[in-house]
């Protein structure tokens, strides 16, 4: 049929995967780190081998899309570029207007930049992306694959906030939340693992990595999410803050003597989270080294836990118990470690785990006990296929 | 024994009962209501008696207490001032210094203005009000029962945010809570509802009321809490917006052009909630009234019910189960309707209630089904008399 690229621009890095469609082969995958913009490395990963190439001076993304359409030539991984026939975006905010991935248009493109108001530092930087590749690739399909489409399912009891009415309806303040395409890949793999279909379950994804947030999902759809308004919501991450007092936001700009209200924003998504409870790190790995010296180190992966055990607990409640809880993301698929520590609350609702089983990195596993009530999984994600597996739906 | 009087300062009424202790017989109750300023109302209930007198001008709150006093004495509630041994007043901040209810001193007086910084709007009131009543009953014991002492007992794992350690340290941005005095009162109460000692249960007591909170307790130590740093974290409340997404005031001052952070916070405590959801009142009863032709007025209720159903959630997770769910409060007590929503979603932990037995106001009472595996309880609160019990221990 063809090759699909998945693309997720970031505001530093440009991640890629290239897929043969319907076979769902990856092709190649790789990386385009600009640094801080001084430089830049160009990396292109196909079977077991990886090949790289660095840049000393400043490189445009426009520049940096051509050498990687090169590479992808000399390296045989595609014969003409025309085999490319889609090309799938992550976009971070899709408001309300997208509820679904969207072929891209002069108009959707315009709807996508103005949604900036809610993604501020990403939204935009995806628009001039896509203008690129449309640009330099003018015969693809692009398609837009939005983090927040899935979570347009929520109900308003849900995504409403106790704010008054009006802010919603004149300025959008309301949860979106993240991590879609992610939960929405991990959702449908439960199928299999569980030999059932996605109508007849009750879900809690766990997407655990740097960014982190957990999702209830019934029926295939969002019930609700923990991230918010912002990806800043909901649990502790490794800069962010995740849920805090509303007063603090305030309290903290007198105490630190801040004028800019912004200023405590970035200082919530960057100097926070696990890095700025334990004053040490913002890796789960290097504080799961540093916990026997440092208690901070400790603490702040304790206080992970404790939010992730919360918020698994009121989405029991919300849907009045579950067929599943799923651990997926860096974290959630890799640390055996957080995972045994965040299931050992759940014995109250018969979810529990074999601590053997358990001991497994990135593998797609049931690692339940064989007595659980309620079953516990591990499903590596891949956005980047779901990304290509709805651009292959819309060409 | 002696008379002992709970005192419950707020910025525009005082309430008050008076005891015989340490018999726990209510002598009398009452309020003073200072109105705007421009006026007042003094209301001495006793027996099945009601009094009041009105003024139409600024009453003093010296004034008042010396009005009140005589009237105690009018209408032979005490013979003799002197009866009255002790006074207790409530007080909202103790921050990290106050463990526990505190004879007052000098010293402890100066160290609750401080703790102002807290709590602007209450404890230099409070301050003000135990001045007086030293000063005009200088024979009495006076005590300090903190809302938040009860809850010196979380773990920093659930007293800190996830923000820089620094700011714990430097500035006391934590979570303290509120309503331990009825979280205390309320727990205590089940005892002998269950038949079982406070160091066998596991408990979560919803404190549903104007403000609402709901505290995780265990051992009869509180576990966690879901009130803040301030009140107004937490559940959605009357005018208060409860868990918001932080990014969400730094948003809504931009968007409402405000300039002064306070504007924003007094937006978020005063003109949210209920009030703020539904656009029409911020109190449940009118709401219910007004559900069936106006939909925000039921979103308003179901974003509440929704509310408490994860935060109870939540601490059945974090206690890894629970042995009861506790209602208190002027909601949690009167509202079948609020409690039968609430109750429909735990099903799952056998939290089951007879919807007969349900249907009371302001009773001690079981209202699991026989078959519960997780009791479900009502216990009218009351503060005064904690407050009371306290002063009586300090003699």
């Amino acid at each position: 049929m063809g090759k699909i690229l998945s693309v997720n621009l970031g505001s530093s890095t440009l991640k890629w995967r290239l897929f043969e469609m319907p076979e769902e082969r990856q092709i190649a995958s790789g990386l385009v780190d600009f640094f801080d913009n001084s430089k830049a490395k160009i990396t292109v990963k196909y079977g077991d081998q990886q090949r790289e190439r660095t840049f000393d001076k400043k490189l445009s993304l426009k520049d940096a899309i051509m050498i990687l359409m090169d590479e992808l030539k000399r390296l045989k991984l595609v014969e003409h570029l025309h085999e490319i026939v889609g090309i799938g975006h992550r976009v971070v905010a899709g408001g309300e207007v997208f509820k679904a991935s969207t072929v891209i248009t002069e108009t959707v493109l315009k709807q996508i930049d103005d949604l900036g108001i809610f993604a501020p530092l990403h939204n935009h930087v995806e628009v001039g992306g896509i203008e690129l590749f449309r640009q330099l690739m003018p015969w693809t399909t692009q398609v837009a694959v939005f983090d927040s489409a899935f979570h347009q399912t929520m109900s308003e009891e849900n995504y409403l906030y106790g704010i008054p009415y009006e802010y919603y309806q004149k300025y959008g303040a309301r949860k979106y939340g993240a991590h879609g395409t992610s939960v929405r890949y991990v959702s449908k793999r439960t199928t299999k693992l569980l030999n059932k279909p996605l109508s007849d379950l009750r879900l809690i994804v766990m997407h655990l990595g740097a960014g982190s947030s957990i999702t209830a999902v019934k029926n295939g759809r969002s019930v609700d999410t923990s991230m918010g308004f912002s990806p800043l919501d909901g649990l502790i991450m490794n800069t962010r803050s995740g849920q805090i007092d509303a007063s603090l936001v305030t309290y903290l700009m007198q105490k630190l003597n801040l004028k800019d209200p912004e200023e405590i924003i970035d200082i919530l998504n960057n100097q926070s989270g696990l890095l700025g409870i334990s004053g040490l790190s913002d890796d789960q790995r290097e504080l799961k080294k540093l916990a026997e010296t440092h208690p901070r180190a400790q603490l702040a992966l304790n206080m992970y836990a404790n939010r992730v055990i919360k918020f698994v607990g009121s989405y029991l409640a919300l849907m009045n118990g579950v067929d599943a809880l799923v651990f997926t993301g860096g974290v959630g698929e890799n640390s055996f470690e957080m995972r045994a520590q965040i299931m050992a609350s759940f014995g109250y609702v018969g979810a529990t785990i074999d601590l053997a089983k358990n001991k497994v990195m990135g593998k797609e596993i049931d690692i339940s006990t064989s007595d659980a009530k309620i079953k516990t999984l591990i499903v590596p994600t891949n956005e980047e296929l779901m990304i290509a597996r709805d651009v292959y739906t819309r060409l």
